[in-house]
């Protein structure tokens, strides 16, 4: 997609809280924070970063697309591991600075490339005196190596 | 709070993703993204940003802390409309770059600044050739202006 994505400009809006335009505002990356949750449980499952052309594939496949900032790209979810996001609803917060999707997981249902359901499979606990990680609901879906190779991460 | 908070350091820990090491990740301004969710539903409540001191005193408190980046300082979610989020549980991602508070909103159970339950009120929808946001359970649990003063919004 190298055309630019078309979304309103924020200058103009006198109430970006109530307004029914949609003036995403990206940061100075030309990105936005996006949040994945299952739309049937409301369980958050991963979040990411959007570029404009994310956003509008995004919307304009009903499929989760976020941008990379280690590999510097689009991105489509689940393009090496199957693992793709149905986009049931897109929201977005009072100051249009953050997306919220609500998604349909496919594949085996592993949002997270580490073969979990969700990325947050670890709760903070203070532990003789200091903060640890404890495993909450750390089950894999699927084994990283068999899906991304040797790295157990997506290329 | 005057002391840095403590946290392990990323360096040395082999693998971030399994590690029950708690190191989570500052970005260059020293902020962490921050989701909360309602602990009950599972619904995402709001986003906002955490400097290790933000996530330190939710930590130590069990009430919801954030960096405000645009009046630069420590803030309670709160502190002035006394809609506090008690925090049941703090979790962090595979790769400890977010944090998400599962809470129990206090006060009216409004955790936006507009009144609202969510701060995801409006989703985006396709009209006319463009994008649109259409209002979503929008409705107000109080009035900003009763609550924060004429601007409708947090001094």
């Amino acid at each position: 997609m190298s055309e630019a994505a078309r979304f309103a400009s924020r200058s103009g809006i006198a109430d970006i809280e109530e307004t029914a335009e949609f003036a995403p505002k990206f940061d100075a990356e030309g990105l936005i924070p996006a949040i994945a949750a299952d739309a049937a449980s409301g369980e958050v499952l991963m979040f990411a970063w959007m570029s404009a052309e994310a956003l509008e594939a995004t919307l304009s496949t009903g499929e989760a697309h976020f941008y990379s900032r280690s590999r510097r790209r689009l991105w489509k979810k689940g393009e090496s591991s199957g693992e793709v996001l149905k986009v049931e609803r897109v929201l977005t917060d009072c100051d249009q600075d953050v997306i919220l999707l609500q998604v349909s997981p496919r594949g085996r249902g592993a949002a997270c490339h580490t073969g979990r359901r969700s990325c947050f499979y670890r709760q903070v606990r203070r532990m003789n005196g200091g903060w640890r990680l404890e495993p909450m609901d750390a089950e894999r879906l699927f084994d990283p190596a068999a899906v991304y190779g040797k790295s157990g991460k997506p290329a």
